[in-house]
């Protein structure tokens, strides 16, 4: 099978290692307009050629898009215009409501299977990119009855194939859910990040006694911006509720803290403690 | 020597556990409330014996206290007015001016040494504690010239066979410091946790989608109510500048996204991944 990764970094190179590490006999193409990503996509096996889009799509049985958001919303529609009519096109996106609304009445629709795969790292590009991202973790499918059942089924044989859990829902829902379980959590890991950083400037030494508590919670501030700020702009009415909800929440700590109200903290943080039972869900 | 470990906990447990794995011939007194900690401790040879307070102190060489900053408050003065004259008092706690302050004065003062690990795990009691916890991790201590040479020495041999590395500062700074890189972390957890725990009650599946960034960025919300309630009340100065701050970032970022300011969003971002620099130092 010929497989087109457009976008050769580190979700689309480990969808592709992944794929390699169990199944033989594909041919993957890469398309980036990034030439150091592309010379070191062939460099790492990632890819075993380098084409153009068109040329890529007009050779391609699976194409798979690991492009930012941003950049998906024009290939997306620009993609199927162009794709043979048996093949199909996915996308690897954080946010699918803009998209799916974008090609609703493409002629083509039904061959685009609207995937978000929740795996990744606060790192980026192909050299970060490794066979066993994607194990285990879980694929969400959107909107999966406007997909054709053979395009979905193709789709579904390598979710299967890479050992991946399977999630279908509504775009709409995907995007209002993961607002609160990813998008928030990225927002406020840099928005801690800026803080801490701003007060090293007054106090030269803040670092010296951080440790793991800290470095967990400011593990996502080293993402990619040019990857998240189109994530915050398509998905910002579900985001900016989110943020407010937490912000709110922020407020009544800083509020029960400033009177000392020990065991009103005392109470917030038991229901917080709840979280254990969701983790130990996470973790299985 | 006989070494009192007041507080059988995930630190004092493992403060015990580590010494023991690295010197041997110490006894170990345990001193307790919680009647389940003292038999776990003794079961899995964290203390040797357990005794009342008053009894421990008046047989040890060293005293550890390894309680909640609040029960440290009333048991550093109590242990001093007890302790042999050639004995040294520790402490392990997460906040330090509020203690030094209060013993300032004491005519045994200079058998105090004020110490903070920089470990811990979110979870806590004896069964948490290993012998690995305070290897390598940071040991600061606080006010040094108060303490007497022999104790400051007793103490830095022990940090030293802990293989801990060490940093000096003055209780205020430190009081000044932690509020940001420990004491804001656990609070934008906490509150991430209320978040996110708040919305499922009306979209039941939200958790299907998690994945590691937000297991990371909520981990220490599962953290004890009991150990964390009261550091707010006693740094809640510090800790209430620090969130007022971080509260200002996210209410940046929601405006930002509110008004779809993309490149705004990705200056910050940028901003935000400075923080590699520390994390490289952390992870070092």
């Amino acid at each position: 099978m010929k497989i087109s990764i457009v976008g050769v970094g580190l979700l689309g190179g480990s969808f592709s290692l992944g794929l390699q590490s169990v199944e033989e006999g594909h041919h993957f193409i890469g398309v980036d307009i990034n030439e150091d990503h592309c010379t070191k996509a062939l460099e790492l096996g990632i890819v075993h050629e380098i084409c153009q889009l068109d040329e890529a799509l007009a050779k391609s049985d699976l194409v798979v898009l690991a492009t930012p958001v941003n950049v998906i919303k024009w290939q997306l529609p620009y993609c199927l215009d162009r794709l043979p009519s048996n093949s199909v096109l996915i996308d690897l996106g954080s946010t699918k409501a803009t998209f799916n609304g974008h090609v609703e009445n493409h002629p083509k629709r039904s061959r685009y299977v609207s995937c978000h795969p929740i795996a990744g790292t606060e790192n980026s590009g192909p050299a970060e990119a490794f066979p066993g991202l994607l194990k285990n973790k879980m694929m969400i499918i959107c909107d999966k009855d406007s997909s054709d059942e053979d395009a979905l089924n193709l789709v579904l044989q390598k979710i299967k194939k890479l050992e991946m859990r399977l999630h279908f829902m509504e775009a709409k829902q995907h995007d209002r859910h993961i607002a609160y379980v990813s998008h928030l959590s990225h927002i406020s890991s840099f928005a801690l990040g800026l803080t801490v950083l701003d007060k090293e400037k007054i106090e030269k030494s803040i670092f010296a006694m951080a440790g793991s508590g800290f470095s967990s919670t400011v593990r996502l501030a080293k993402s990619s911006p040019d990857m998240w700020a189109p994530i915050f702009s398509h998905n910002a009415d579900n985001i900016s509720e989110a943020l407010g909800a937490y912000i709110k929440q922020l407020q009544l700590f800083k509020e029960i803290i400033d009177k000392r109200e020990e065991d009103k903290s005392r109470e917030l943080m038991e229901h917080a403690n709840d979280i254990r039972r969701v983790l130990m869900g996470l973790d299985r």
